[in-house]
């Protein structure tokens, strides 16, 4: 997760991390992780705070109380929405090869906020569809005061990035006769069984997209 | 994971959501996860870097390359270091009560780069002894120029604090009679069988550090 050193030591952790600028990469990294971690500045100071994240074609979303200091602070002023996915840690021969395995996105821009009310509504139907497909339309309806109190953000992929390390640990030639394990310790994000609400209606079943759930998907178009 | 909103309508959501500033809940975050989602102004813009993270004491501590822009960018100016968990999705009767269950931690302050290489190697030295107990002691020392080419900051956490989500779902009293099921879908992340660089040398065994790995651990004094 460190930038390209240049070090002829660590010439081959270069060969382990790559950029990637394509979108197909980037949107696969945005659609299999929802955390993510906006970044903004405020008098001068950073700001770092997770949010969930959806993105619907070209552009990313999140959102929040329209009465957070937050979603106000953010609208309009330059961000950076970095979303990461941790797949392994990586165990070499030497303190310095030890890496971690990772698929990153960083997002730049100016985040604009969504007003309308009927984009509002159709941003957030699509993030619902998205993680649990069918049910919206089981939810009554947003009221307009509802709407009215959640704020969305928005930001397209113009200026997003991807970084990405794999593989097994890169350990120079001269280490790899020495007797320590070295490979990859794989980690995962597994989903527990559904917890349902003690006050349940008692007609309520399981659905499926609560039996099915997983977090993060397979890429979208 | 929103800041907490005002209306009278979603009261009941600020109960769901606390902040906490006391060190023994903020130390069990950090050190229960060490992925963490430094920010800082670059050229008067945000920028987000995933990074991992440990904790000594009273300090945090992160590192890269010593040539890396953020790693310079980042010595000695204001900082954000976010470090989340995600426990659940929270499914709710409406669309805005949906949330996530979370335990996250900001701590701000100016970074300070460790320039003293003894010191440098010790901090290295803990943080591959809190995650692999006995590796540090298998490996060979690292070098001069390692250390060198290995930039480390740290941050006081003096400023810090803790946002936690917890329990069921706050749906207001009129919508629990809605037929929707309710509830959490727990999230946690798993570690997957060791997989050994084929490169081993023949002598190599699996140690108990790779084998009982768990990412994040219990709260450490």
């Amino acid at each position: 997760m460190t930038n390209t050193p240049p070090s002829e030591r660590t010439r081959a952790r270069r060969m382990h991390e790559k950029a990637a600028y394509d979108r197909a990469t980037i949107d696969a990294i945005l659609d299999a992780m929802p955390v993510a971690h906006v970044g903004y500045v405020k008098d001068g100071a950073p700001v770092v705070i997770p949010t969930l994240q959806w993105r619907i074609g070209d552009q990313i979303y999140w959102h929040g109380s329209s009465a957070s200091r937050t979603q106000r602070t953010a609208r309009d002023a330059q961000v950076c929405v970095t979303v990461t996915l941790t797949d392994a840690m990586v165990l070499a021969r030497s303190g310095l090869e030890h890496s971690v395995n990772f698929r990153a996105v960083m997002v730049f821009g100016a985040a604009r906020a969504v007003t309308d009310p009927a984009e509002k509504a159709e941003v957030l139907r699509v993030m619902m569809e998205q993680m649990f497909p069918g049910r919206w339309d089981q939810l009554r309806p947003m009221t307009a005061q509802e709407l009215k109190a959640t704020a969305i953000l928005s930001l397209p992929l113009s200026e997003a990035s991807a970084k990405i390390g794999t593989g097994m640990p890169t350990d120079p030639p001269e280490d790899l006769a020495t007797p320590v394990w070295a490979g990859l310790l794989p980690i995962t994000l597994s989903m527990g069984a559904p917890i349902p609400d003690p006050n349940l209606h008692p007609d309520t079943q399981l659905p499926d997209h609560a039996k099915n759930y997983r977090f993060g998907a397979v890429s979208r178009p």
